[in-house]
């Protein structure tokens, strides 16, 4: 098919009634799937009821012989917990946190401790006279950006590239004092699924920050969540920022959220010695220390980097032909209408589409209507303000895969009925 | 036996020297008891192993249908745990927050967010241009006291009565504009044991704030945890402040730690509905929500009002011989010679013991020389620093029933040596 765009008036009119026949017809079959967050289906979640059951025979007892029903050890978590997790976080035990179900409150936790006491290598708190800033690579992960928008920290888009951030603008913006942080999800990008290639890892590791105290906030959320045979490998942050001379610059985050409940999982980061003990030191005034049964629980269930790996290969064979769903029909409907380009991810839990400029807010609201949630336009841009109002985010692993096709032909219905309203209002 | 200040210096010194042979004889017995701090004791926690194997039957639905085991639902925790908790908090369950396991995380992030965002009343930040103050009751609960100084508020001690913090004090000092906040430990009070009264709990309620967004951090840590036949009542002070106008001045906070598991328990929260909405506004930035499995596991075992009843009876029938073998003993070795008064609480974790001035860091060092593990003396004053270097927080619950009447003769040999140390040195 001929992109719509050269198509005549009178051509573009006709196809429009019938995206408008098509879409009136899609929605009388009345379904109501719900696309809008990354969310485990109730398949992945299964593949951990283990969990449930654990610790097994009363035995709670760690390595270390104490009782993990009381209170006791370290702020820092199990010893053995943090141990499980050096291969997904690149980083030896004691340079590892693990703390209770969200990776999310650990990034927040960061920002309100910086704000409030500074972070090693700053001479004061963040939120001192000036201004603060972060660079947000768009698009971005929306509870990301909610956290600085609480904080009144400003928001500086860069645009993805496809292999990371475009690191020529990043390390222009970097130099300025103001900017003291940098959201970053390095391998499977949500949305956009951008892997961060060699060159954009050391890049980051090495660009001259104007803040002494400037963090890259390393999320890597997706670390296990390849979609593919081969997992992406992206260097280690760490190391890199050691070789650079910059060895306090990463935090590093991560999360079995989506590896095994995201209603009761585990949240992790790794860092520098120093900038370990400066955030351990920060817990140990809030709490005794973190949920220590559900760290058990967890070493016991997955035991090692092996058992991460079998769980992960599990997820893979759900949820991979779920994204292959959703792409085949975008493929039926979108191919070559030059209405949409998206992503085929590698990993990671979202498909992103861009589709004409101008016209995603409508497609949401049109995929509403049709009874297909989808998350608000803009909500992957920082102040939830898409400025091309073109980017979309779909969630293809909650729903069951039966209902991926009717879900992403509401979508791409709406899509088009979407654009070509927008491409008449244009010629008129 | 006379007080040993009546003493005449030979009969003294000869005293002293007995004490010393006693000291002596008993390190000889080379004992190991930590009574440091507040933990439940392996009994204890066996009352809840039910926990350990919930949810049976993968039985993770709750009632509203949604599972349990992934994400979604509210940041203000379960429904069914927040009506669990309405007894023990005073409030509607739509008045309650039920987080993750740890109390003081909650009371911790109510004051990271009132520094950097306000609550509701005020007009800025608390950390703004002037200095912020928090009243505390003395002797308090060291934790508490450690948030303050992490952010440099101001912390400014009231002593206790008796029957709560000495109200004539609070209210001349509450007056001033700088104070926001004043910890309570309302009932059982840690580890004075101290029990609010009526008139005490009323005049919180109605006392003159300078401050226009002050707030009463009202732990009721030890609401349900009574140590005879007769629970302590005490106001509810939501419903004090409701009926005196100040219906915002109260953040009510409360624990499973000492009901369930120290390791795996729940905080929990009440308030007004305006301070309820501003902490769950502040907590959906943090995170999406608490670990859902584990209030679950609450719900199903713990089951109503009653249920929390019934288990605390056992924790009673546990811990109130704990406190009576240490009074018998303290009673046998220090009662009439004036060395050192303490109290015989009502609830709570700990007996709190006043020693002749001066001496408290010496009977600490003592007893940490016998073998038996105190706080530092000065942990329940702000900034760690006793200004009478007397107060001694002994904590029963943990050692075996039959280790507590060597622990507490450890301590009373401490305290006697040390007290006619000093004397003695007093007559030089």
């Amino acid at each position: 098919m001929a992109e719509l765009e050269d198509l005549s008036t009178p051509d573009l009119r006709k196809f429009h009634e019938q995206c408008a026949s098509n879409f009136e017809a899609f929605r009388e079959r009345a379904i109501t799937i719900d696309m809008t967050r990354g969310k485990p289906s109730t398949a992945q979640l299964d593949q951990s009821n283990a969990l449930l059951r654990l610790p097994e025979n009363l035995d709670y007892h760690l390595a270390d012989g104490s009782d993990a029903r009381n209170y006791g050890g370290s702020v820092q978590g199990l010893p053995e917990a943090r141990k499980l997790f050096t291969g997904l976080l690149g980083a030896p035990a004691d340079q590892i946190i693990v703390a209770n179900n969200s990776s999310l409150a650990v990034m927040h936790d960061c920002i309100a401790y910086a704000l409030l006491k500074g972070v090693p290598g700053g001479n004061a708190p963040w939120r001192g006279s000036n201004k603060a800033a972060f660079l947000c690579p768009v698009p971005g992960y929306d509870r990301h950006f909610a956290i600085c928008e609480e904080y009144g920290i400003d928001m500086i888009p860069v645009e993805m590239t496809g292999s990371g951030p475009d690191m020529d603008e990043v390390e222009r913006l970097v130099a300025s004092r103001e900017v003291k942080g940098m959201w970053c999800v390095p391998k499977y990008s949500n949305p956009s699924g951008d892997t961060y290639d060699d060159e954009t890892v050391r890049r980051l590791g090495a660009m001259k920050a104007g803040a002494p105290d400037f963090r890259l906030f390393w999320d890597n959320a997706y670390a296990l969540h390849k979609l593919s045979d081969k997992r992406a490998d992206i260097l280690n942050i760490l190391e890199v920022c050691e070789q650079a001379g910059t060895s306090d610059r990463a935090f590093v985050f991560g999360s079995t959220s989506k590896i095994t409940f995201g209603g009761g999982g585990l949240g992790l980061f790794s860092s520098s010695k120093a900038n370990v003990s400066w955030l351990t030191a920060a817990m140990k005034k809030r709490s005794i220390g973190p949920d220590k049964l559900n760290q058990l629980r967890h070493v016991r269930y997955l035991k090692d980097a092996a058992g991460l790996d079998r769980l992960m290969e599990g997820h893979r064979e759900i949820i991979a032909p779920k994204f292959r769903a959703v792409d085949a029909v975008f493929n039926a409907h979108l191919e070559g209408t030059g209405t949409a380009s998206w992503n085929r991810p590698e990993g990671g839990y979202f498909i992103s589409v861009n589709v004409k400029d101008g016209c995603a807010k409508r497609v949401v609201a049109l995929a509403n209507q049709a009874g297909v949630s989808l998350v608000p336009a803009g909500a992957t841009f920082p102040y939830g303000v898409d400025p091309r109002d073109r980017n979309l985010r779909v969630a293809p692993t909650c729903p069951e895969l039966a209902e991926l096709a009717p879900a992403s032909e509401g979508i791409a219905l709406s899509i088009l009925l979407a654009v070509t309203e927008k491409l008449l209002s244009e010629r008129n």
